[in-house]
């Protein structure tokens, strides 16, 4: 395909056609056709191979403020993917590179090369560029070292255990000598966080009992717990953290969707802050929220260190590859319903 | 007095007399009378002087799990106290000597001199071993510079500013280049926060619109809340939070007294949680709970600090001291309900 005139091309790309109100659907997004653009003096022309989806895009759905600017109604939809470079006028780009940029959710995209990085497919699958390797798995990997700070001994539980950051964040702990219980919604990802991923146990949170099964498997209660989905997992957690217990918080899906969160309201009650906050004082509690990007000093020690793990075997990850673009936006429903299974991607090109 | 036989004289104890449903009452505590007690071998006798009531004392008086075991009913209200030496087999103490210990509500104790800490009456005037150079001083010194982080241009937001932790808390920040916004109780101690503390502003968060004051005395947002209070303050402070604030929580005086709390109840709706870890994702919040003596080993470079501030005129301190150990109860009870206006001292003998 690089050979072909891409200006003959349609160039496919969703945009956000209507702001969410709770759980996006179908008509919130909108396929649009244009013609492939061409590279101006200094740019490049790349065809997206793998486009990523990720939970934090639910929030730039939404106009609320949040740690990025919202995305406005008919604009592409933002995203980081794996492209190849076509043509190129850019310098340090060649057509046959492999690139991850944040491209968004299109098929073709040009560039002056700014904010492009160039894969080397000898050193991984270039897929996981957008997982393991890329965004979740150095977000695992700071905000676990940074904030989480684990110590042997200790133990650690993580909700979306069989996603791209959950696994990895309970891989690490595992490697840092923790006791590791994961959470997630079916007994088929539990069989695969403990069987595959070496999790010492891990609990389906959709499961009648959970908060019992819970305090279960965490006899000596719970120094890190690592918030990506908050709701009823976070209630079932709190009462059982320990003194000193360390809180990294990166995501919230469970409540993104919630519509009367829009507005700035709040849930039915009892209120919970002040149980919240007498835990925080009397075990002297750590909360912190970060994005991956607080930390992006870190990113060349990120991935020398888990890319040297995953050759040496000591890790793994999966990735829940859906064809088509014309999926995406299905698809991106389901990961917020926690219907995929590991890392989802879009298989674009 | 230090001359007479204190075994011929009666040494009056407060003990908890009931654990208190909500605020404390009168019938909460008991003042017994019993004989001086007779120092043994190794052991000195002490007067208490001056006894420190501090809003701690409220969790001690519940059965509930905190950072401290709870106080037994009929056991001695404990508590922080400087005391004269009348006689002494203790090596290192002599009659006449001025100590700092945990000797609790009580005119007359015995010890062998552990966790007694000798004072100079010429460094400072000896009550502010209770406050400015003692368990407040130290907590305000340790938790601002550990988790508060103050760096100048800043805002800081202070509640109970007039009492011993804020009044030193918005000090240090003014030293340290911030803006300090302090929260009190009444009109007085708001023109004492601004006019001797030095404060920026001062707000009485029982006057209507204190959220809008709060808004318009922090034009640039809030940098570091220090959370000694809970309740309708830090409600205001919320969404005033800059990204990356600091939230040091060293106390919750206003749901010290919550009955509905003590069973693991939560106050009625809408529940807030959903609201803050919102704002802890999206600005990058740090929440941090502490108590004084996680920083044990800060305490001679806070004492040397502070004192020396405290020489050269670059703080200032107040207490309000009532006097008689029988009017403690009472105090303690004021003390909780901010009726007090600067460090609550008891002088006792």
């Amino acid at each position: 395909m690089a050979e072909s005139n891409a200006s003959d091309r349609i160039n496919r790309r969703i945009v956000m056609a209507a702001r969410p109100e709770g759980a996006p659907r179908d008509g919130d997004f909108r396929l649009e056709e244009t013609a492939v653009p061409e590279p101006g003096a200094g740019e490049m022309l790349c065809r997206t191979l793998f486009l990523s989806l990720d939970p934090y895009m639910r929030g730039r759905m939404s106009a609320a403020k949040s740690y990025a600017a919202p995305t406005e109604i008919g604009e592409l939809m933002g995203g980081g993917a794996v492209s190849e470079v076509l043509r190129s006028n850019a310098a340090g780009f060649a057509p046959g590179d492999i690139v991850m940029a944040d491209s968004g959710w299109q098929d073709y995209w040009t560039s002056d090369g700014q904010g492009a990085r160039k894969l080397d497919p000898d050193q991984a699958p270039i897929s996981t560029a957008l997982g393991v390797l890329g965004m979740p798995g150095m977000t695992a990997y700071t905000g676990l070292y940074n904030i989480g700070q684990p110590k042997a001994g200790e133990t650690l539980v993580v909700a979306a255990a069989s996603g791209p950051v959950g696994s990895l964040v309970g891989q690490i702990a595992k490697i840092e000598g923790c006791r590791v219980v994961g959470v997630a919604g079916s007994g088929e990802k539990c069989a695969y966080v403990t069987g595959e991923l070496g999790f010492d146990a891990c609990l389906n949170h959709r499961e009648a009992g959970f908060a019992e099964a819970l305090a279960a498997a965490c006899p000596d209660g719970i120094d890190i717990y690592w918030e990506n989905v908050g709701g009823a997992v976070f209630e079932a957690v709190l009462p059982r953290l320990n003194r000193f217990a360390r809180m990294p918080v990166c995501g919230l899906v469970a409540q993104y969707n919630a519509p009367n969160l829009k507005a700035g309201e709040a849930p039915p009650g009892p209120n919970r802050i002040p149980q919240l906050m007498r835990a925080v004082l009397t075990n002297r509690l750590l909360i912190r929220g970060f994005i991956v990007w607080d930390f992006a000093d870190q990113e060349n020690e990120f991935r020398d260190t888990v890319a040297g793990w995953l050759r040496d075997g000591r890790i793994t990850y999966r990735e829940d590859i859906v064809e088509g673009l014309e999926n995406a936006p299905r698809a991106f429903q389901g990961l917020l319903q926690g219907k995929n299974f590991g890392k989802q991607i879009i298989r674009v090109g």
